[in-house]
């Protein structure tokens, strides 16, 4: 396990047009880009705060896991990103430890980056993403 | 306003001690200091991701706002710090932008800095603290 600090924080919400002015205008965050991620059923925004970025959440339909999030918690933090060069390690690192994963292989998440879901109910009370972005880019 | 990024990510668990061995033997991250802190009716810990820290908080007794969290919530994410070096500012911005302040007036945290929340229901739905270091401590 090798973990390269926060890649991002997840921030689920109904709708990114709306609540992309206070990140911009307000907070003065520096907007980076907008992708339909499928495997997720979410638009994403990302944000530059400086050091981290917030990856804002909005679901596509019924069907998405963060439709089901708003659904029962409302808009707010969904989950943290960290940062790995090498993430079957280090996901083969975690179940060899009875860390319970949402997906023991990879799947495609944004920006083409690699990333796996750690189960909250391991994590106390956290849901973690491992996430290693393509061509080593930070 | 001029935010200096994350400083850390607050999460909220029943104890420090079950919890500590996951952040320092599974995820590896290394541990920084704990305290007391009075005004939250909390114990924290922290620890550092690389880029940005965590900082684990356990209430102290029922009146802490964070007993009320885990009462309501469960374990989980709590709020995220944003680093400013002139909180006084940056609260008068916030308020003359219409945003609801949980602290009109920076209070003592963790590590003596002045921190000040922003309510969630003007950020749609996160818990955002801002966080002025003592003597520019980064």
């Amino acid at each position: 396990m090798e973990m390269h600090g926060i890649d991002h924080i997840g921030i689920a919400v109904y709708s990114i047009d709306k609540t992309l002015p206070f990140y911009t205008d307000i907070l003065q965050f520096t907007y980076v880009k907008s992708e339909i991620v499928e495997s997720e059923g979410v638009k994403v925004a990302f944000l530059d705060t400086g050091n981290v970025k917030i990856e804002l959440l909005e679901p596509l339909h019924t069907d998405s896991p963060i439709h089901t999030f708003l659904e029962k918690r409302g808009e707010g933090i969904h989950h943290i990103a960290l940062k790995t060069d090498d993430i079957e390690r280090d996901l083969a690192f975690l179940e060899d430890q009875q860390i319970r994963l949402i997906n023991k292989t990879p799947k495609k998440g944004a920006g083409d980056a690699l990333v796996g879901f750690v189960h909250p109910k391991s994590t106390y009370g956290v849901l973690y993403e491992i996430c290693q972005k393509k061509n080593k880019e930070h």
